[in-house]
């Protein structure tokens, strides 16, 4: 690539809700120029970029596509659009970034996967919560064996949401838990199963409260709650692991990770009567640590990546194929809602077989 | 019963880790006297008492029974002995309160219900909560309407626990939960099904980590997460309503009840296109309002009740049948977590069923 | 103004720390076009627009000033040089806004006062506290009586702060504390005295801790702790008044205002006993409510005020007067920690007296 | 000593506020025998005491005196009896331990502390924070030098607090906060200075808000705000040391402690121009830290720590001379009050002088 020690030319698709924080980020990088933006409402775009701005601004993708200092295409846009967008990006030879997400199906997701391999461009899910400071250092506590071995993951994602007109709260909550478990477990996010139980108790047609079991290999077991119906905001993640365990409280930015140096474990010993399990039980009471995390925005460690995936020909952080490890998770839970909860296969193999294909 | 107007004597039954509660507040209680201490270790219990009290201190339950300035029994041992402490009170005219849960099954704790009113004397069970001031104050907004319909209820109940030798962490947490959703629900907990997912990481033989959905009338989902293996300490309930919703944070004793004048409106309209459901959705953003509650201790509220229980012969607040429908969820659970987390019956007519016989 | 109608041109002087906010506010603004930024360090500025912005970029002050499309001048440079650059814009023709602290000095400041009003231009400190909707709610409840006579303000603002070279925390940080006691205080602030202790203890050569404290008239009395040493953030003010108490915690998003119906009587009673004064003392304990407050930006709504005082002539909210009285102050502490913390007078007169001449 | 090996045998004077955490600490102790409760109001003491008790009751202090089997008195009555009341036990030839403050006054405090003296009896004051987790740990990580040199001590204690008949809040509530500085600085609390601030909005004739500043030698500070009208409670300090600071949150039992490894440091440098003292000046900002702390009810440690002060002759670790630092300092900030809070001398050396006389 010719620019590659200049910068790449970027044009985002879609200046609704997440749009502005695209903008914003790849404005202020130093390894992108901004080039244009696309939306059908080209008055809100250009509000979104200012008075005395140079950026272009058109509500014609094609036009878009059609640029040649255009490297690369950020998709903001609703879910079912992704996949008809990302093609024509990818089919016009460029790079694509998608909202998470990724797709609004396995299916479309994986033609997207597989479209760009042949095409030999990056496609990356912006899964942003993988580029926050704390999840990062999570991901380094849990390889580094500081944890030890992981127990049990529980993470709550609730607040008074904007009722979706097109996916219920699995679909517009969960991909953030799903794919930052997707990050910060080794080899991905690959439950032995999923479980969903949902509630709609208004009557909006569609889940606005929800619960996922994951039980992962090992005996462990991952469950998040989503919920558009809490008037109080609660972002947590309790990451218990064999030696240590971890509290993620997002907001609480002065104590965003707290590491326990507490737990239960269990001594095998021979028992030889009934009641004396307890007794082989031992605990740990020690300190709590808090690492210092640095104050960076995660969305400007998104678009650097983007770029350096680009520049490399390294697969990025949060390629395709871990936003479809996220789609099969969602499907799955679909099917188990369908199915009264009960406990269903996530089709992780389906991921690999494509991922390989 | 002659002593009505001055004091009932009571003992108590297992010196423990609960005893000591009950033996302080019967103490304090102008409505008991403490007369007798049964523990197989004497010495505990002596212990418990200070030097220089004149309770009698014993080994043996026949002694106690034997007693006639004994009114009452209060039972605090394991739970798998509630049955057989409560069956010889009450053949001994005793009247009984049993620490949660009621019973170790629900045919023995049918068994009790059924053996006390026979005797016409009052059995009560010890849930503790629903005699704290948020317990109450938060049944009295849900039955003056001010919180509307139930939407949801998410109930969350984590902390390093110790691991039981007997129970897994359903039988040994969830009762509380259990419990106060059956005293602040109209009607009781009488859920339509139950579903729970339980996990065992440390290969301990049970449950240490455990879920439990519980499908409500009208497509209200109660939610309840146990845990006996996180290091921070979380007991919370969100109770989601179409007027209101409340936070009970127990952990804040400066601000324990929340209730927000916040939530989401269905609006209906005759919605002639796809899409248009999103326009149809009303949100509300109010204020913030925290009721005073008294500091008084929840124990002294039940021995309380006890009294007043027996003396004007009216039912309990948490009399024998309450405990019977915890224990008749906690059974349920049981059967769902055998079979992968399918929703099972929750056995609500069962209870009604003996509760009539 | 031929203006009057359209958007008022603005230049802003300083792209360090503050001016980056206040570009971002006056180009998000349907009141304002932003037309320049002046900094001696131009790359700075143009970093700041970004790429592809038509904002000219100088490190001309005197360009700027030339401009006929620029109404007005924000001011966001070090506070020794704002008496200078004020007095040329205003010279200028041109409304002048200023980052707190007003000036250096009261003399600095009644001199830019004096010579505001000679010209017929807008002088506005940017008080950017007063206009977060929480301050603006406290000046509401305040000035509506519903938390009737004020008692006392404590107000903490500590964190680990960047050790300013030219001004101690007392100049850095209590103008935010003054500035807001001077808008929700009825009449501003004038206190009867001031009196200020400062420690010093890392041998700075001023003071990295402070603390003030000014009675007010009847008997109350405003306290204000500013630190640069505290490692933790805290941002706190507690207003007692006779009928409610107001606790304003700005780092807790979800709650930022707390009203107490709280609060200790003293029931004026013949006593004619010595320590009979305990049993007219009474206590209220009452619920707390906290008043929804909207999300808006602060910088906002002090530009839209700005471009308001232009355009209609009144004075702004937080005009070069209140920047004075705030001055005041700050002189005052300066008398009191020379003279061990002696309480010295606030010179409001002297406020006032300028005010009208 | 003949009972060194058994149990001391003491009695508590006055059974309001205090005394019933003295009770129930004593008779849960292996080294104290409870014999006896004093107070003018028996049946309020038998309450305490609880029906079936063998504790002696009495309203006559000369009956309990004259016990043979009462080794030690501790008194739990107000201030301005502790003098009478500890000079009649000491006579009676009995240790005695007194509820902070130690006397109403430097002068009996000092006559308590001579008299014990010659008598060769344990006088201990029951400043119960010295003896909680938090504050041990405390004095340890200051001890140790963890966190370097003391730089600002910064301590609140606010809260809706009985507006006190015969004492103002200094001497109500400061006693906590200076006994707590006396045992955590090295050499105990000697202010180079004492100025105070009070406030008294209700016109209750007494100060309900006040202030304290304490310069301490090195150029340190430590500052005490104590207030009876706030509706919100908080029980802060902060520790700022050169090396790491230190937050205490009493009200935050999961985390207690927060040692924060941030700070300013002062490099020393050749600095040939004004304004280049910024440049010196760097930051550090790491990991926090907090120690696992066991859950040990101070009382139990206070009265385990008389008995050892009896048995061993030693004095204890808050003996009579900590005591009169404290109201060494009470005296100063009276002193200061009554001349609108200009800095004082705190005195420590006539507290040096008597206790060496």
């Amino acid at each position: 690539m010719s620019r590659a020690r200049g910068r790449l030319g970027v044009a985002v698709v879609g200046a609704g809700y997440w749009g502005p924080n695209l903008i914003r980020n790849f404005r202020a990088s130093e390894d992108w120029d901004l080039v244009a933006v696309c939306d059908l409402d080209t008055e809100r775009a250009q509000r979104v970029l200012g008075e005395r701005s140079g950026v272009a601004v058109t509500d014609s993708l094609a036009e878009v596509l059609a640029r040649e200092d255009v490297d690369a295409v950020a998709i903001a846009t609703p879910a079912r659009t992704h996949h008809d967008i990302a093609a024509r990006a990818l089919r016009a030879g460029k790079h694509v970034v998608v909202e998470k997400p990724l797709a609004d199906s396995g299916d479309h997701g994986r033609a997207m996967v597989d479209f760009a391999a042949e095409q030999g461009l990056v496609l990356m899910a912006d899964h942003t919560y993988c580029y926050t400071p704390a999840v990062i250092k999570i991901r380094e506590l849990i390889e580094s064996g500081q944890l030890g071995e992981i127990l049990f993951i529980d993470s709550v994602r609730i607040n008074l949401g904007l009722v979706q007109p097109d996916v219920d709260v699995f679909w517009d909550l969960a991909p953030h838990d799903l794919s930052i478990l997707d990050y910060i477990l080794p080899g991905g996010l690959r439950p032995v199963g999923v479980s969903a139980q949902g509630a709609d108790p208004l009557g909006a047609g569609k889940s606005c409260v929800g619960y996922l079991m994951m039980p992962l290999e090992g005996g462990a077991m991952a469950h998040v709650h989503v919920n558009w119906l809490s008037p109080t905001k609660i972002r947590q993640m309790v990451i218990g692991g064999s030696q240590r365990t971890l509290v993620w409280d997002d907001l609480n930015p002065q104590q965003r990770l707290s590491v326990y140096d507490r737990g239960v474990d269990l001594v095998q010993q021979s028992v030889d009567q009934v009641d004396r399990r307890a007794a082989t039980v031992s605990y740990r009471l020690g300190d709590t640590w808090a690492p210092a995390l640095p104050e960076t925005e995660a969305i400007g460690g998104m678009v650097a990546e983007f770029a350096s995936s680009i520049r490399t020909g390294r697969p990025s952080r949060t390629d395709g194929r871990a936003g479809l490890r996220v789609l099969s998770v969602l499907e799955a839970a679909g099917r188990s809602l369908a199915a009264q909860g009960v406990l269903v296969d996530a089709g992780a193999s389906a991921v690999d077989r494509q991922a390989v294909s």
